[in-house]
C-alpha cells in the first residue's frame, strides 16, 4: 500500500547507525564499553521491571539481570539502543526491534511473554511508573480522530491481511469449542457463537457497529434469515464487504454503511459489536450505551466482544502507538459503563482469553510462512513490526496482561431471555465440529 | 423463637388503631374525607411514583392515578396510613402492610410488581428521591454490625425455615435447568452447577464464606471428595450445619467455623460464597478482594454469588429495614472492586434473576401454606411482615428490579482454566435431571 506508516516509524527512531545490516557485529568494543559499566549496569536491570532476558551487548559481552534466568538471548547494537530500552522498555522494545537496532536470538515469544510477566511483577504505581505512563498515554478518539485512527490500521491494504487471516477475513478472535479446529472452522463457529448468545431468529433486524471486512453481517443474514445494517469507518473494508455481499447474493439483506457507531439510527431486534469497543476510548461509553438504548427493541439482545483487562491500565504503549492509535481496552467494570447508565442487565459475560492466544498463534504462523511477499509490499522493517505486533499480542493474551470479554445484555424488564445457556452447547455442530460449515 | 423484631415494627407504626381486626370497613366517612380532597389526592398521585393501584379510602370512596388502569384494589384504614403511603411508598408499603394499616383486594404479587414497575420508571435523581435515598439509607456493615445484622435475619429461628425452604435449608438462588423441577431437585442442580463451575477435583481445600445452614459445604465434600472449611456469624445455623456433618459422618472433611469472612485462614485451591456479598456492603469489596487473594493457590478458582442490580442503588429500604439490615446488592461494576485491584481474571459471569423469582415463588406457596403455624409461632404481624418480604422479592427478581450474579474467576497468569463452557452443560444430570440425586 503505501509506506507512510513505516517512515514515521524510522523518523522516531532515527540514529547514525540505521541503515547498517541487521546483522550483529560481535567483538565490538570500540564504544567504550567496560566492566565496571556493566556491573552498573546489571544493578540498574535489577533495580527496574527488566524481564530475564541476557543482553549481548555491542562489544560481545553479556549482561543479565540476576532476578532470574534468562530465556533468551537479546542483541543490542550499542549504547543509545540500550539506554532506550532501559528508560522505557514497554515502548522502546518495539520501536528498536522493528528498526532492527535489537534482535532476539531465540524465542521471540518467549522474550515477548518475559517483558509482559516482568510488567505485571511491577506494583502499579511509583515515580518511573508514573511518568512512562504520561510518556506512553494513548491518543483522544473524537469523531475525527476515531476516523484517522481506524485508516492508519486498517486501511494498509486488504491485500496485506489477505496473507494471514482466514479466507472469509475475520480479524478478531476465533472460538476453537475444539482445539484441533483450523483457523478457518474456528471462526465460523465464533459467528455461530455469537449468533446464539443473541439468539437470532429469522426476519430479525440487526445493527453491527463496526463490521470488518462484513463476514459476521454475511454468516447472520445467510445462516439465521435476519437484515443487517453494519456500520464500518474503513472505505478499504467497506468496499470489499460490499463486493462480498453482491457475489454471494446477500446484498438486499445486508447493508454495509460508511459511519462511526455514534452515527447509528433506526430500531433492531439484536445490537452486536466484534472488536470494536477497544477502540471507542472509555470517555464514549455512555454514548455507546446511548446509542443502544435508542436502537434496540424491549425484548431486543446485544452482544459486545472486546479485548478487555484485569483492571483499569493503559494498553502496551508500542501497540497503541504503532499498530491501534487511541486503543484502550477496558476492565470488566469499565465495560459496565456501556450498560449501567442504561439500566441494562447483564445477562453473560465469558472470557475468552486462552481462544484470542490461538487465534494469534495461527495468524502468527500464517504470517511468518508469508514475510517474503510481505517484504516485497513493505519493506524490510514493516515485516518485523508485524512479527513484533502478532507475536507480542499472542504473549499478552498468554500471560493474562490482555482478556477477551463476550457480554450478552438485554433491557432490564425483558423477561423473554433464555433461562439457562443449554442452548449455546450440547449440539454438535458447536461443540466438536471440524467440517467448517454451518 | 422471640418477638423481638415484629415490636419493633409495632413500635415504629404505633397508632391507635393498630388492634383493630384487619378487615375494611367500607362506608365510614366520619373522618373527614371530601370529594374536593379526592381530586387533589389524584392530582398527586400523577406527580409522584405511585403504582397503578385503585386506593379504596377509609371512607370507601376509591382514588387512582390516571396514568395506568389499577392491577388492584388497595384498603387504606385512615388519612395518617395514606400520608406516609404517598410520602415514601419504597418504605411505608411494607411498614404499613405488616402493621395491618393498609390491605390489599387482588394479588399482592402484583400490587408489588406494580410498585416496582412505578420505582424503576423514575429518572433517578431529583429532590424528592434524593431526599428519600437519604431517609431510606442502609446501615454500615463493620464486625460488629455485621453480626448484629445477621442475627437479626438468620437466627430468628431454624424452625421458621424449615417451614417453607426445601429440605436442606438452603436459602440462595436455586437452579431450574428443567422448569419441572421441584425445589429440593433445583437446589440440588444450583450445588452440582457451582461445583461444576469451580471444576473441584478430590482431595482440593475449599473455603466457603457464609455457609448458610451448610448445605453446600456437605455437598461438595461427598460428591467432589473436597475438604471445607466453612465460615458463618449465624451461631443457629452453625449449630445445625455442625449436627448435619457429623449425621452424615462428613464431619472429618467439612469443618464449620464461626467467623466473619475478615477471619478466614489458611490457603484453599477453591473459594466460594453464595448469598455473602450482598451482605458485605461496598465499602468492604476490597477486603474480600485481600483475603481471596491472600488464600487462593496459583491454580485457583472463586466463585461468588450474589443479589445484584443492573445499576449502583439502594436496596428496597423496606427489606433493607425490616429484613436484612445493612444489605446492599451491588451493580456488576461495582462487584468488580472485589477482582480488580487484586489483578483476577473474571472468567464467567451468569444472570439468574429468573431462577430465584423461581425459587421465590416456590418458597412463596411454601410459606403460604404454612401461614397457620408461622402464626402460631410468631403473631399476625409477623406473618404478614414475611408475605410481603417473599412476595415483594419475587416481584423484584420478576421485574428486573434486582439480579442473580454468579461469577467465575480466577488469577491473572492461571492458564489452567477450561476452554469452553462445555463442561457445565450437555450432561443428563445438570441438564433435565429430576431424579434429585447427583
Amino acid at each position: 500500500m503505501n509506506g507512510q506508516q513505516f517512515e514515521s516509524i524510522e523518523a522516531s527512531s532515527a540514529s547514525s547507525d540505521r541503515d547498517l545490516p541487521l546483522q550483529y557485529a560481535p567483538g565490538r568494543t570500540d564504544l567504550g564499553a567496560q566492566g565496571s559499566e556493566h556491573r552498573w549496569l546489571r544493578k540498574v536491570l535489577d533495580l527496574i521491571d527488566f524481564p530475564p532476558v541476557c543482553l549481548v551487548l555491542w562489544d560481545g559481552q553479556e549482561v543479565a539481570p540476576s532476578t532470574a534466568p534468562p530465556v533468551a538471548r537479546l542483541l543490542v547494537r550499542n549504547r543509545d539502543a540500550l539506554l532506550r530500552l532501559i528508560a522505557n522498555p514497554d515502548l522502546q522494545f518495539g520501536e528498536l526491534y522493528s528498526a532492527g537496532r535489537i534482535d532476539v536470538e531465540g524465542s521471540l515469544l518467549e522474550v515477548v511473554e518475559a517483558l509482559y510477566l516482568a510488567r505485571t511483577n511491577t506494583v502499579p504505581g511509583g515515580l518511573r511508573r508514573t511518568v512512562l505512563n504520561w510518556v506512553n498515554r494513548p491518543r483522544p478518539n473524537s469523531l475525527v480522530h476515531a476516523r484517522q485512527n481506524v485508516h492508519h490500521h486498517y486501511d494498509i491494504g486488504n491485500d496485506f491481511y489477505r496473507l494471514w487471516l482466514d479466507e472469509r477475513m475475520l480479524y478478531t478472535c476465533a472460538y476453537f469449542p475444539n482445539q484441533a479446529m483450523t483457523l478457518e472452522q474456528a471462526q465460523v463457529a465464533k459467528m455461530e457463537y455469537i449468533c446464539r448468545k443473541l439468539r437470532l431468529k429469522a426476519g430479525d433486524r440487526v445493527v453491527e457497529a463496526g463490521c470488518g471486512w462484513g463476514a459476521l453481517a454475511l454468516h447472520m443474514a445467510r445462516h439465521h434469515g435476519v437484515r443487517v445494517k453494519a456500520y464500518n469507518i474503513s472505505r478499504e473494508q467497506l468496499a470489499y464487504a460490499r463486493e462480498q455481499g453482491k457475489r454471494q447474493g446477500l446484498d438486499e439483506r445486508v447493508e454495509y454503511i460508511e459511519g462511526d457507531f455514534r452515527e447509528i439510527v433506526g430500531t433492531c431486534d439484536a445490537f452486536v459489536s466484534v472488536g470494536m469497543l477497544e477502540h471507542v476510548g472509555i470517555a464514549h461509553y455512555e454514548s455507546l450505551g446511548e446509542l443502544i438504548d435508542r436502537c434496540l427493541t424491549a425484548n431486543g439482545r446485544g452482544l459486545i466482544h472486546s479485548i478487555g483487562m484485569n483492571r483499569p491500565a493503559p494498553l502496551n504503549p508500542w501497540i497503541e502507538r504503532r499498530i491501534f492509535p487511541g486503543a484502550c481496552p477496558p476492565s470488566p467494570g469499565q465495560m459496565m459503563q456501556v450498560f449501567e447508565p442504561f439500566n441494562f442487565s447483564v445477562l453473560d459475560v465469558e472470557n475468552l482469553r486462552l481462544h484470542y492466544a490461538r487465534t494469534l498463534e495461527h495468524w502468527r504462523n500464517r504470517y511468518t510462512a508469508a514475510e517474503p511477499q510481505v517484504e516485497k509490499m513493505f519493506d524490510p522493517s514493516f515485516v518485523r513490526l508485524w512479527r513484533l505486533y502478532l507475536t507480542g499480542s499472542q504473549a499478552a493474551f498468554s500471560t493474562g496482561q490482555l482478556q477477551l470479554f463476550q457480554v450478552v445484555f438485554a433491557r432490564n424488564r425483558n423477561n423473554d431471555v433464555p433461562w439457562t445457556r443449554d442452548h449455546l452447547y450440547c449440539q454438535d455442530e458447536v461443540r466438536g465440529r471440524t467440517d467448517g460449515a454451518v
